[in-house]
């Protein structure tokens, strides 16, 4: 593990960055189905379609670089796990948003924005902690904010879902909106898996 | 990595091509469905039984053989994790299946004849990648083409769902009808998952 | 793989022991909710939230053990992937018992009284084949129950829910007891995950 330093492997890191950076994009791009009519929540979701391709192409590029390196900052097994635990995040957040779209949502429920509130913190933690992995220090407040969030995000989520079941007349809007709601739980679930990545590679590496 | 073409290791990739091999078959037994009356489901349920048992076996064969080999041609955990997502497939299949009958589905509907195509194609490339391993090379075709079709497959599962939120009045089908095709597409799911983890062992040991 | 022998090692097992325990403990306490009133209900969820956080600190008490250890008895990662998989059974334990709760559901179900008992077993079998981890051995009569206990809890999960849809006729109340019953299911499927996380490590170290 001496290879740390040399500019080869400095753009690993660049990589997972840009991966994690698209993340907060995402969260981001997700806060305007707040304040857009109805029927400008398919430009909202071709937005994130952009953002997740631009995933696809990073983690394209890391596997790569994989294949391609002689030497790499970490086990190669590693890398490719942590690329796709990214990936993991980016799926779940365009999912969702396009599920909006396709189950013709009516109000948005007010629980989403706490929700997307959540998970921007969640992105912007993670990409902060990216370049982090160069030194393997200050990791532990990423892993510790990361579980902090999950554990929110999960309160959150059942209180939601309770909620819904419990004032809700229409089954059938039931069924959509708890999709919807357990789609960006599980998009929480993969950043903590992304901390849980780093945490392996850094327990591994120490 | 000098003994891959040991007689010895062979069996390890034949074992990994039948464990596929039933895969296929399974896909191609799913198809009954359509084919069927009602009454008749319960036979193809149970032929879908009978062929995760005969999976179940194949899995312990290669984990035993795992532990009784003094050489294995790439690392036992990753044959280990590999056989386990082989494994995953068919589970998915057999237990959604399964679902058919118990839940007592009615009509089978349309596009689950598109998504059992979709797994069928899944399993014929994923069966005819296996003997790749022994030289490691053409994979990366197999690995575009199986994400292809899961993409493919997620989105005729979502407009699926939509399609039926938006023109079901019965929510209690709704439920049934959501639970089948959630299955189908967690079996896609579980075939991207094989093609990872063997992109995985080729980035480990490239 | 000499050192397992030493004191320092042992208390690896002792912690994962430990760790088990809890969730002998948790499924103790869930079979609480068929003999108290629906009032006390909450009494009994509290104090898996407090063996939920009993369990946490085992697993950070095991990272920083791995973290802080120049030996450890099997590979630093796999120690990690083991905590982090026993940590997911009590997660759903807890998660589900909150939501017959939060839900406010009504009349327990006949057949989570089975799905908690084969939960107790589950847990019983993985705290007795913790200590057998520092051995290495009679750990395949642990799999095989896991295998069988899961097999069972799968069957009975199927089961109900198809009778949940053939007879029930409020749609909220069948979304709200899968919810409930999918949970448990949920929890049983990590139990073997467990298992698994074991498995891998015996094919390795073997």
């Amino acid at each position: 593990m001496g290879f740390r330093l040399t500019p080869q492997d400095t753009s690993f890191f660049a990589l997972f960055t840009s991966s994690a950076q698209l993340l907060v994009e995402a969260t981001r791009e997700l806060t305007r189905f707040l304040e857009v009519e109805p029927s400008q929540r398919q430009a909202v979701a071709d937005r994130l379609k952009d953002l997740e391709h631009a995933a696809d192409d990073a983690t394209h590029e890391l596997i790569n670089k994989v294949n391609s390196s002689f030497i790499t900052p970490f086990d190669r097994e590693d890398i490719h796990n942590l690329a796709a635990s990214l990936d993991d995040c980016m799926d779940y957040i365009e999912e969702t948003a396009d599920l909006i779209v396709l189950y013709r949502m009516g109000e948005i429920p007010e629980g989403l924005a706490e929700q997307f509130e959540i998970l921007a913190r969640m992105a912007e933690v993670t990409a902060e902690a990216m370049p982090r992995l160069q030194s393997m220090k200050d990791l532990k407040s990423y892993w510790i904010e990361i579980n902090r969030l999950e554990n929110q995000a999960d309160s959150l989520h059942r209180k939601m879902v309770a909620a819904l079941f419990n004032n809700s007349p229409d089954p059938i809007n039931v069924i959509k909106v708890k999709a919807i709601v357990d789609g960006f739980e599980n998009a929480a679930d993969a950043f903590e898996k992304v901390a849980h990545a780093v945490e392996g590679i850094a327990v591994k590496e120490s």
